[in-house]
């Protein structure tokens, strides 16, 4: 590992509102060796969108660099799919996909760059480009259709399953760390909701009054908060789809800790939350950052 | 699909302290068919633990009923592994692992059921029984030693990597609703916050003051909160294992949305809130749901 490639900008560089693997320019001066595992790198400290194509949601990222090559992730929430090539295979697919057009492999990857920076960044003008993708067997491709140096530009990104260990890379370990992380502020934020709660009733025992009414809050009762909160989730879920499937969607009062443990009032959303309070932020690091416990 | 079958006894159901799938007698009077589909459903609404085995650390969910088999899924947050026999696999397995004993699969399933729900309530005492894992090719075994009826009693799960649509069913779509209904509630609470510090000045206004002045609160920012809050985790996680691989990990001041969206201060955390706030929960929910959006 001798002599550690330079990263990528830090996922907050660069100008505000554009995506970081989006940037124009290059962060660092001069060209740096960008491996396949800069790719994978680049890759993996994008963060995710959501693309709205006709008739299909997919979770997205994608690092796209001139001079090496690009990676992409395309998810449906049901499978993840992965391409990752070089310039050697972007040449040969230019090639077979746009015979009329002739120019370097950096030149289609700039074009790519700025397509996909296009989408991803939700723009509803796309310059005249038009996505689709296409499910095939173990594998989804996203077609690209654009106009190149005044002449129709095609573009497939072929992508495959992504391995186990980019799945839990890319989705499983952040969003695990995501649910700790905000189930941790939760805490905080109760933690300091009930000293707002003291420092009021100080005031009212002391003859307090308030000269609006309005402004009067309820006190914060962490189990009444989870309810209602669940209760308007059911309800907003309901109304939407009708009966969840194998789901209760009556919230029981019965709760034992933060988040969402009671009758399942998602079919996606099963009792993580009194497992996750239970677990250490030493143990769920260590075993999060690979290092065993 | 005519004539639901019955859906097993919800999460909150049973005896509190006993996990769902560990309880001891039937939620429903009589006996009721359950099929291989059951099984997965019998897992899907099971929570997971945490399971500390010598020299690793796992999370677990497992459905066992005495009647048809069980399902089991494991996973060291690298990948995630799976096995669901019916009886006739539990019979046949119980007889090559244990030429001297002699029971139904009914029997071997109760009592894996009750070697489980030990396991899996985290609880020391596992009444002599020893558990363990070998990581084969493409596949986790995980071992099991104990007593029953007084002869030594081995059991080996078997499971091999879980499909795609698996982890996503029991790993990916439940942490994405959690991560939702999580900056949900951060937004509520935070909203509480404000709404709190408007009635505490109101008071002030009035002239009010505490008799305690510990009881003093500060303005809630929510920026300063998020920024407080990343120094910290930060901090514990440099501490802890010196530098992150990859990640800056001095918070930056730039920050658009709830969440952890800055430069990356985890390397299992990157910055999936600005996506995700984007987000509406009808979005979402469909999308989750499997409906399209």
């Amino acid at each position: 590992m001798g002599g550690a490639p330079q990263a990528p900008p830090p996922i907050s560089a660069g100008a505000r509102g554009l995506r970081p693997g989006c940037a124009r320019k290059a962060g660092r001066a001069g060209g740096y060796d960008v491996t396949m595992e800069e790719l994978e790198h680049g890759l993996l400290i994008q963060p995710w969108a959501w693309l709205q194509l006709s008739g299909e949601s997919l979770l997205a990222k994608v690092y796209i660099t001139t001079q090496k090559g690009y990676a992409l992730l395309l998810s449906d929430l049901q499978y993840v799919w992965h391409e990752q090539v070089d310039t050697n295979v972007v040449s040969q697919r230019a090639k077979e996909l746009n015979k009329r057009l002739s120019a370097t492999p950096s030149a289609f990857l700039s074009h790519l760059k700025d397509l996909m920076c296009t989408l991803l960044e939700g723009s509803t003008d796309t310059k005249g480009a038009t996505f689709s993708c296409e499910h095939m067997p173990d594998g989804l491709t996203l077609h690209v259709r654009s106009d190149l140096s005044g002449l129709p530009f095609h573009w497939n990104f072929q992508c495959a399953l992504a391995s186990p260990s980019m799945v839990s890379q890319h989705l499983i370990r952040p969003l695990m760390g995501m649910s700790l992380a905000l189930q941790h502020q939760v805490k905080e934020l109760a933690s300091l909701l009930r000293m707002k709660d003291a420092e009021i009733q100080d005031y009212q025992e002391n003859g307090a009054t308030l000269s609006r009414d309005r402004l009067k809050t309820e006190l914060f009762d962490e189990n009444v908060f989870l309810e209602q909160f669940v209760t308007e989730i059911s309800r907003g879920e309901s109304k939407r789809k009708g009966q969840l499937n194998g789901c209760v969607s009556t919230p029981s009062p019965e709760r034992t800790g933060w988040g969402l443990e009671m009758d399942c009032p998602f079919s996606w959303c099963p009792s993580w939350a009194v497992e996750l309070t239970d677990l250490t932020w030493d143990v769920v690091g260590a075993v999060v950052a690979g290092t065993g416990a």
